[in-house]
């Protein structure tokens, strides 16, 4: 029989990994093994792979620099097999499978990430929240004080007013005039964002349910329209509530067709999100 | 901890399966539990579910009535959680666990499926050959010699010549051009047939390779473009064997976007269909 490696498959707002514990740090993934974990038909399937590895063990040195305050190091995959920085949802999903699996023990804990130590903490109703850290306005000298700063354009629809965020990564804001069904939208193509962003650019489509409440659908960078984004629930809500104006609340929820989220705007211009994480299935697989 | 569900998961030219084992037939699945193995970002994630399970236990009379020559049922599901008759390349992936298994140890048996009895072959290099039985052309009055009874509209493109067949579910096929490419044709939206096919279709579209061998793509009836469909495979190299006149071969070559199968017109106007199967990852699921 062929080798086999261990692996668990969970979601979180359904936004899934495949999570391969690599628990001594010997054994790296190659780009193309991972990319065939992800592989929807030919593997196993997920939007991304997380390997679960002591931070000791990183092979980068700006990694090894967080074993002291973060025992863990989620090594993150995007799906076609490259490394990257982080994905808000993902971490959620990560903490969950330490704690099950015993490997932390406290109800708060921080990780490792190519983008810093992340902290997360359980909630006593389940829920995970993790500090995503800064963010800004993209260019608040060029927007109004509604932040409006660029155009989207969409099938079938005069051009949207949004907002730019940097969380990391390039989100654009769109909220929805009330004549625009939210889920009639057609995301099937890029949403066109002028100026043109530079690196491309994630976009949220933001319909408010109430103060503090609103509804969002996703179009993520390279991918398409996604069942949730974390950093983009995180976009969507700190402009939402700048558009609120004086006397907005400072937390959010956050529907996404995938679930809900809960977001908080922090001091120190700091974010945090929380939502839900799910482990569905644990097994081994021979696509080694 | 919650109750567990063993599950396998394989592929046969990228069309790929939860398999569930029931070998006492005691555990249904409940359509809303197979949708939810069959989801990619909930679940575990498949084109299809197929529960495992002896023929002697099978809840409809017909299935039982096949236990004498099959052993096993393949109780397929689509990704919504309905019963189907049956699924090509399915059988390969469920004839493949039942043979690493060992509960069928011949190179050649029978299995139960809704739409009869159907035999496989274990080949010497690795192929699973399966007979999915009769097939016909769909309108043989109304069509010319070449078989033309339909056409194609794709975006971009004058509408293509077509050919209809059944093969238990319906099929429309068309040889592209030589000026057109297969690689370039915008499958996003559904084809439009005309004359409309009262229950949908599938639309095969061909490019011949030599004689014997043709590449195809396949927008499959309610789902979109898929990776492989074992009757699309079946019904486009009939077609174009129907194409290439007196003499052509009765075995052809049929590339997929997923891989490649072989199909064989049978005397008795049945047709073979004949590729490989691959189990790759092993479980178990806390989704029941």
């Amino acid at each position: 029989m062929a080798d086999q490696l261990a692996f668990t498959k969970g979601h979180g707002t359904e936004n899934d990994f495949v999570l391969v514990p690599d628990l001594d740090g010997t054994h790296d993934l190659m780009p193309s093994q991972a990319a065939l974990l992800a592989d929807r038909r030919a593997g196993i399937g997920g939007d991304g792979v997380i390997r679960v590895v002591p931070t000791v063990a990183a092979s980068e040195e700006s990694v090894r620099a967080q074993a002291s305050e973060a025992r863990w190091f989620m090594d993150y995959r995007n799906a076609d097999g490259s490394a990257a920085e982080m994905c808000g949802n993902g971490t959620r999903v990560f903490a969950a499978y330490l704690r099950r699996e015993g490997l932390e023990s406290a109800s708060a804990f921080a990780i490792a990430t190519r983008s810093g130590v992340k902290r997360v903490r359980f909630e006593a109703d389940g829920l995970i929240a993790v500090n995503l850290g800064p963010w800004r306005f993209a260019d608040p000298e060029n927007a109004g004080d509604d932040g409006i700063d660029a155009l989207v354009h969409v099938p079938g629809h005069d051009p949207f007013s949004a907002v730019s965020l940097d969380l990391g990564n390039p989100h654009t804001v769109v909220a929805l005039p009330e004549t625009v069904d939210l889920n009639s939208l057609d995301l099937t193509s890029p949403p066109v964002v002028n100026p043109v962003p530079p690196q491309g650019t994630n976009v949220e489509f933001v319909r408010p349910r109430g103060l503090g409440h609103i509804s969002m659908r996703v179009h993520e960078r390279g991918v398409g329209e996604t069942r949730s984004c974390g950093t983009g629930a995180c976009a969507a809500a700190l402009a939402t509530r700048l558009w609120a104006g004086a006397g907005a609340p400072d937390t959010w929820i956050v529907d996404v067709p995938g679930g809900r989220l809960r977001v908080t705007a922090l001091p120190g211009q700091e974010v945090e999100l929380a939502g839900p994480a799910a482990l569905v299935a644990d097994g081994v697989t021979n696509l080694v």
